[in-house]
């Protein structure tokens, strides 16, 4: 497999206006850029237009530093709020655990197969068993054990380590910690969460018990951004599987851990290769 | 295709026990039943047995009537409460309808289709709109209409006729209508309704307006039988498809109605098979 | 629910190359149209972009007429081939059926709730059995009926009557005739298929029976094109149904009939709203 | 979670007769045995019945080694066929994989969980590839390399190294080479493969470029058992996922990665807890 080309990948939201495709493509277009896909999106309840257009940096006509002074006449005009981003620039990954690792190894064996564009950079663990693990595979392991009283300590420690490894995303993994609005708010959009359940079903602890409690005949899960509101951050991915009366809450329970992880791994590749745009709680997804 | 042999079907829950299922197979082979499916099920966690046994009438030992009578020793050994019904015997369905009519439509299809056994004795509805759909299919037609101040009396309408016209099932075929608990209570788990979310997710009004102001990525159908406390009743079955945020409510509406008619046919077709029984407020569903 | 307004479709695709969005997007802009979607797609292997453009009549700067002569321009700078269609030009639509009336229901009740941009303008069977449902429609019904003798003069005149009612689409809803290639040839892309597996497993005749036999954990149905060669045309729509080992060749049978006509009628939606492209046997499905 | 107390399974076949439910459940019920479940289905068709019965151990009135002299009369008056297992017993699971390593890691990850009653004694590959991540988990990794010269010693060195080992289930988790005849006979109903495909669609080599040639809009992955033919043996299960015009060959090898892992490890639970019947070339599941 040839390594790609790299390419630039812009993620666009606007007010909806005529000739904003126009523009968009025209302006990279007139850059001798080729555009590899834009893909375009309108709620057309709310009259708010979303994009994403990638293009081969080869044979652009300027270097990406300065496209912030090259588009800002384009931006203005329309009113854009934009991101770029290099498809060649890997991100920094950081992994939160617990003590069910079925997401971690999950994680690890995409990591491996080099499938994503990132560096694990660092584990973060409020239990120990997992270390061996982690380190086996190379990756740098810290134990930060967290108690109701030792929380705020806990997080401080937590966000020092990430902002010295340079994360840019953090998963979690399974992690069966409640983070602060603080924490949050140290990584806007930029920590994803797998709940299991199919949300808004279930949302806080023990949704198997609650599931199986109310004798749901399909169990899922749903990836989501992290937000200040616990389980009600934006949606990035949910699956679900098939269940019946026969499934006893440690069925679901197993049954659950392949769809959590499976769910898990969507959501980063989409985050990963810049295909995800939030908007009034909600997730745009350029899949 | 040919007319199956009439069947026996028993439905049984008690506590669980050893000896039960011995004690069943055993009293229907003594007799002469050529069981052709027993399926059993125990409730690990409250220990509770429950089976659905079905066997050819033909050889039986003894008439159906005489089965209280002759079962009555093996029942008060174990504690069992039980249900007894026949194959060969059509059940006396109506169905309650608003203004909108795909699962309407589906029920004729699949009526008329003689895949049920079952006679559709009456068609209410609030609205006069779907008098002609009935009739162009031969089914008498009711139109009460429900206002806030005469819900009683239209709901006392609604008994008389269902009763009259000896209905042991009232399907709920988008019946936009709330009903009563002394509605409810007059057809105990008699009533099945199709509620357009996944429930417990989106219970009430307006489900897909709320699914996708939440930017859900899959939306659900569930069917349930009606108890006093709305759209909390057993669940019977439930699916699900997969949207994205490029559906709007309209779509949302419009992809569900497939996934609602469906839904709906297959809790009907269990139902009317004898293959559902109710604990605690969940379904059994020997499918 | 307001009429919406009245929009164009062009369905694009050419030769990938530099500029051909911004050239698409910037000639309807120049002539004050308003797009409200562009979705495009390059098939990077054979380097072919394909595009689906709708905006809105209103304030568009020349008659739908004049397209082709301004248009001119553009398509041949780039090679483009093209088709332009109005949202608010209903199609007629035919219905072909034999014995099994599933599809046929379900095709009433999609067309007489409004969701289709389609007038049904004939039905036509090998079998008499279902005049009385289509008439109970009000709609035309043609008893045609097929044997090994008279099958080329039953098609020929078959496709008199579907010319005279300027038939547009022709459905066959479980239609159990292989169709001539001259008959193919007649309705180039306008002929829409149900089959009974998930193709290309089981084609041809009794796929359930296979599907049995061959002890699948799934079943499917497949909505396609219709061309010369049997089951193999461009597919549009696929979609399955877990099954076990307890479903006999009836029960893959009426699970079935859900499936293919749920399936048949979302290939119906995306092709009378202009959304399907066939390119190489396969479709480019702009849902 | 507490260790269950150990069970005994037995899993039986033979023709369908009047009586045989009764007699396997009075069996063990006279020995004292408490039933915990007792799944039966009849194949109607051919008129077989199968069971699948599981027993505590705890308080059975005779030690299980006695079980074939004590059941020979049952068996032999209903002409059984039948296998008997411990819930107690470990199995030995052998690993063959190729350079593909998704199933392996996931493998692993289940193992390690200890959600399955089983060993993993040896890792074999044709490549040296993923020695580091075997031993890395503390099992043993043989490389043994296969060209069409050298393949009839390869496998004989293979057989070798699994019988020494004590293998009694080998799993294919993405193993390229396909086994002569001679190999599955000396596991027989032990072999458990993944196929990258929808069977029986696509079978053979590069299913997923087939897949997308043939321009599907689902695609599949099955877990069955091997046999002398090529991609025909037993299917045990199977999962799909859909796609669309959009992904590319490498996005169905992605995507299917996750299929495929999540599909082999349902199999190989089933397989491991007794729950899997081969009758005809396909299996029953008692799940």
């Amino acid at each position: 497999m040839p390594t790609p080309c790299p390419t630039a990948i812009l993620l666009v939201s606007c007010p909806d206006q005529r000739g904003i495709v126009a523009a968009l493509a025209g302006f990279i277009t007139a850059q001798h850029g080729n555009i590899l896909a834009l893909d375009q999106y309108v709620d057309a309840q709310d009259a708010v237009f979303f994009a994403r257009m990638e293009w081969e940096l080869e044979g652009f006509a300027f270097p990406l530093e300065e496209f912030p002074a090259r588009f800002v006449a384009v931006a203005d005009a329309f009113d854009i709020t934009w991101t770029l981003h290099r498809s060649d620039k890997r991100r920094r990954m950081a992994i939160m655990v617990s003590k069910q690792a079925h997401c971690l190894y999950d994680i690890l064996a995409h990591h491996e197969s080099g499938e994503w564009p990132a560096d694990i950079v660092q584990v973060i663990s409020n239990h120990e068993d997992h270390r061996h693990l982690a380190e086996r595979h190379g990756l740098p392991f810290a134990y930060i054990p967290v108690t109701p009283d030792t929380k705020a300590t806990a997080e401080a420690q937590q966000i020092e380590l990430l902002q010295k490894a340079g994360t840019d995303v953090v998963v979690l993994a399974r992690y069966m910690q409640i983070l602060s609005p603080a924490f949050v708010q140290a990584f806007p959009t930029k920590i994803i969460n797998i709940h299991h359940s199919f949300l808004p079903a279930f949302a806080g602890g023990r949704p198997y018990h609650a599931a199986h409690e109310r004798g749901v005949k399909i169990i899922g899960a749903t990836a989501h951004y992290v937000t200040a509101e616990l389980d009600e951050g934006p949606i990035i991915e949910q699956d679900v599987i098939r269940v019946s009366h026969r499934q006893g809450v440690d069925d679901l329970v197993r049954l659950g851990r392949d769809l959590e992880k499976v769910v898990l791994s969507r959501a980063i590749y989409w985050h990963l290769h810049h295909r995800l745009l939030v908007y009034k709680n909600r997730t745009v997804v350029f899949a």
